[in-house]
């Protein structure tokens, strides 16, 4: 554990997979000059999708935040990746939350909520982000939750 | 009012609402260099979503131009509120506009066009931007569009 | 054919429409520095939308990644039209495939992969981008496929 923000996410019970990789023919993360565009993460633990389902129907709305918060903390082991530690970035700034929604589930924003506090939690006020949260009709593998983001690295 | 293109929508009768708060655990917008991000906007009037439903079903289309237009000055009050000024804009980069769509709505662009009116209107040819317009299941709040945006501000 | 990675996709018997212009009031792409922002693309083929339905019902997987082809190369032709030529791109950094999906349809993936295939031929390298590919309720004209896109140009 080589920075200080994920030593905040450890002692809050949150730690990084060791690493994520892409599932198919496209990359985890693309940097260009100080932006890292981070490619949309499922809810994966061990490689398997661990929440599936409709949120609302089949999943319940705290499942659902779980399912959030992998998809952040697999998101900060790209950032990781990327950057080399958590310590590189400047500034969260923005994440799109896809919710595999249930046709009356409209809570999209409690299960986002649940990414956005992991953002927060690592980077304090530099994890303050723009967000968009919708409800789609299906996510790759039926994942419950999918979540991407942009990232402002410190220059170097 | 402090800005010509305020003024230019003024008088087509669109008026920014007073200010925009991000509903849950996020930020309207985060700026990185001359980047502006603008959080999603749902049809908010006076804080509680105006337009509900879904679009070719609950929701007539002009009702839904009416959402995006909503959607759209909430965007540039947002803007006015990171830049300072409208004029402190010097290119509107990209909307992405998700409509609440019944099974077989398939007229998203015009409900897109209403909010790509609204940059027209207040900015000329530096409101012609790059847009995506899908069709979700469902938006936060049963919203009837959500609206994110992407701004290039002037130098300074 | 003015680019050698135009012959690349052409040795693959992939051509470039020869133009692609925006079908409402917004434009195909935005220049903003070396960032390239390019609109949803449908898969249109002479300016009809060629693949029409829900992917996994009335769609194919196969079809949908002919779709998918077919959208990918129009992104291309924006980017030349953009750039003068696709060798101007420096690196593809994101691209963001909307899939019109069946309410069981869960290989996203494997439709994306068709655009993101089309991204490596081209590029090779510097075609290794960033993703994200959701499952969407419905799509502009009823089309199975949606992609849009960013880019780094080179400097110049």
């Amino acid at each position: 554990m080589n920075s200080k923000r994920e030593l905040a996410l450890h002692v809050a019970g949150l730690v990084l997979p060791d690493s994520v990789e892409a599932a198919a023919n496209y990359v985890p993360f693309v940097r260009f000059g100080d932006l890292l565009y981070v490619s949309g993460q499922l809810p994966r633990l061990d490689g398997a999708v661990a929440v599936v389902g409709k949120v609302g129907e089949d999943v319940s709305i705290e499942r659902a935040r779980q399912a959030a918060t992998i998809c952040a903390l697999r998101i900060l082991s790209v950032v990781r990746m990327a950057a080399g530690s958590l310590d590189a970035v400047e500034q969260v700034i923005e994440l799109t939350v896809y919710v595999n929604s249930g046709a009356a589930f409209i809570e999209h924003s409690s299960v986002a909520d649940a990414a956005s506090g992991v953002m927060e939690m690592a980077f304090g006020k530099a994890g303050r982000h723009a967000r968009t949260a919708v409800g789609v009709a299906q996510l790759p593998k039926g994942a419950a939750v999918e979540i991407n983001g942009r990232f402002a690295l410190c220059q170097g």
